[in-house]
């Protein structure tokens, strides 16, 4: 029945669209989340057009077969987690991008890698300022699907602030088209947003229109070491307070030194934290916030403060920051948090993550996007040691009642997903619980997009 | 019976929150559109906190009673016209605002006004760029309905990118909170941008947490005076690829002379068009950007350019920009566009309106946030004169129906409200507006909230 199905979808889409070969349907099982959840798909669709997306989502719809939408497979929530029976819907063949410098947006399709979308508009001098830690491997599409964030987004917001409209193609096969190229524009719902960070659950988006900015200035950059983290907490509050720094990364101890053991470069490993800031104010004024950022990190008592002019010299310092998450990979697999609080209450984090820690009896390391408040504290665990698995995924579980009990989020920038679905009604309660499937189910009646995912 | 059911309402509320006086009752009936559709409710009820909203919310939907919500009515598209049978909730009394400079965040009540929210904020320091031209008497809630823009919104972005999380009453009466004071929160459906710009169709804002910015730096102003539209279009886009002004207004021969005719600040009458453009940069950068937009304007062929970096001399022609719609009103009655365009098509709608308002016979005047593409062509016309009434109507469809044709929205920064939804279809298509009916009907099954506006 099910083959008999999957031949109409086949003859209706390019040839070589619809794929069934075990062999690559197992790479399509998982994305970076790894979820031991995952199931073994019907088939794997390579979309090369919107009309492909749409064939797809209507014989879906018509037959009842879930859909999981596909980027890139770099999310870290289990929110492209194969689902058996059903269809893994990849938009990495959509790989154009149109470039325009006079409404400074770009018209791009979701299989683009981040770092593509960047450098196709740096040639016309501007810039696309989010950039998750995996720019390089992430697609924009993944990233419009979990509002995803980065490193810059202490200054300059999320993806939802950059996406001024889109296509994107409904349950049942219909494709629309939301917003455009205009700064400004309150004809009806804001529908765009709401589709920025559904995470695949209420339609597959296929085009995305991209507000840009004028290229970065050269970026100053400020690393500062501390023996203990409250005196780097104290750091980030005054830097915070003295000016808007264009990025803000903190590093706990054992960060730190598992990227000075793959990288070499020098990091103090006595330190017990290690912060990364940025300014690209315009011309001296870079210089006069790295001064203040200078000052305050060594009246919090910084053990060390460098800075540098040399924008090369700081993405050298970013790109070891950006490293800390394979770095401390090589300790051992991780389950990667996510959680963000309200700046006030960074250092209650910081600090209830260690208890988590030694309770639990597992290696905890956080690093973070100090700026904005949100960490990535990362588990590591042996998945063969059943036992200290449990420990980990408790620990995991703690780590986000915390977040929530300090009024902060599950997720700030890689969504929800399958692994942590479980803590949404944690955080926003019943009510927006019941808003949420309210949507959902208005949107996608019959349940066949990513099914499993946020709901 | 519905006396009845009112005496229920009024036992709820707290004494003296539901008005039923005709001569109030006349009071809020119109928003500033003027809406000559307008009913008659059978009460006003003035919140005093969420829980008079929740209550009435509870009541109207238990007896099917129409509830449209109203900031402080200086709405310009009909969105508060009052229907006859129903309710306007007013949010006018909830005033309460608290200011968090650490995390530069401010939680609103909805009715304090645009002006008071800077006011309170400055403060501490801070900044919310949203800044309608009529700040100082539209409310925050309103600004939040109807996602509304501005004149710094060219470099700022408009009411949706600031708020972060808000409290919104449900059609059935359900308070619930949606984000909160983080930057960053991937937790589930972007419904807080949901919210903003939904009109009063889906829910009652009852609490804004918003984005706050550092206090702006002094700006620098350019004013240049054009002898041709042609020349003011080429500066305009000469500005705009140079750098990212914190202001670009235009002004066209009848607004100037209009203003002109009011606050004798010695502006060329001879003008076909006036630019007004600021730049905010830090120290001598704001200098170095009006030279830029000196030179682009002289280029351009203006026939005069004045720059001044005083604040306040600049602050006049802002003022002056700013007064201009009631200036060219005592010309006569207003209908009141806000139609926008992708900024490439800009030169192609303004003489598009010149030609409309030709074949129409009727006086219409251009003044514009030229930076984002976002025009307020001003239909002046005698509601006396039947006529000539329905020679302006025609005119305001024609603006409208040649917007969309280039590209472009209805509404950039006002909402459809009564008055523009029956574009909306045009704009949007069938399958948007299907896409739209579905969510209305999601939130707000029975259909109590805003009905008419939008949908």
């Amino acid at each position: 029945m099910a083959s008999v199905q999957l031949q109409d979808l086949i003859a209706t889409l390019p040839a070589g669209a619809v794929v069934t070969d075990p062999d690559v349907l197992a790479g399509y099982r998982h994305d970076w989340a790894k979820d031991p959840g995952a199931g073994t798909p019907l088939a794997v669709v390579r979309a090369t057009a919107t009309a492909d997306v749409a064939a797809t989502l209507r014989w879906a719809h018509a037959h009842g077969v879930p859909v999981v939408p596909r980027g890139a497979g770099s999310g870290l929530s289990g929110g492209a987690t194969a689902v058996t029976g059903g269809i893994v819907l990849c938009t990495e063949r959509m790989r154009a991008i149109s470039v325009d410098p006079v409404t400074r947006t770009a018209v791009v399709q979701p299989g683009l890698l981040n770092a593509e979308v960047k450098r196709a508009v740096a040639e016309h001098g501007l810039w696309y300022p989010p950039d998750p830690s995996s720019f390089e491997i992430c697609s924009i599409g993944g990233n419009a699907a979990t509002n995803a964030g980065g490193l810059c987004c202490v200054k300059y917001g999320v993806t939802s602030d950059y996406v001024l409209g889109m296509e994107v193609v409904l349950a049942d096969g219909t494709p629309v088209r939301l917003g455009g190229p205009r700064l400004k524009d309150s004809a009806g719902l804001s529908l765009t947003k709401l589709f920025v960070g559904s995470e695949g659950t209420l339609g597959v988006i296929t085009e995305l229109t991209l507000r840009l900015l004028p290229a970065q200035p050269p970026l100053s950059t400020v690393v500062a070491s501390f023996a203990d983290l409250d005196s780097a907490t104290e750091a980030i509050l005054a830097i915070t307070a003295a000016l808007r720094p264009a990025m803000l990364e903190f590093m706990d101890s054992v960060a730190v030194n598992a990227v000075e053991d793959e990288l070499r470069m020098g990091l103090d490993r006595s330190a017990a934290a290690l912060l990364v800031a940025r300014s690209d104010a315009p011309g001296a004024f870079a210089a006069h916030e790295a001064e203040l950022m200078v000052a305050a990190c060594e009246k919090a008592g910084a053990i060390e403060v460098f800075s540098t002019a040399d924008p090369e010299e700081g993405e050298a310092f970013t790109a070891a920051r950006r490293f800390a998450i394979p770095a401390v990979e090589r300790l051992g697999p991780l389950l990667l948090e996510d959680v963000g609080v309200p700046l006030p209450r960074l250092a209650d984090l910081v600090s209830g993550i260690a208890g988590i820690a030694e309770r639990n009896a597992v290696t905890v390391s956080v690093i973070a996007h100090a700026g904005d408040g949100n960490t990535h504290p990362l588990i590591v665990h042996d998945p063969a040691d059943a036992e200290q698995t449990a420990r980990a995924h408790r620990a995991f579980g703690e780590i986000m009642d915390l977040a929530i009990a300090l009024g902060g989020t599950i997720t700030g920038e890689h969504g929800v997903g399958r692994l942590k679905k479980a803590w949404l009604p944690d955080q926003v309660g019943p009510d927006v619980m019941a808003l949420t499937r309210r949507i959902k189910d208005a949107l996608d009646p019959t349940g066949i997009l990513n099914p499993g995912a946020i709901l």
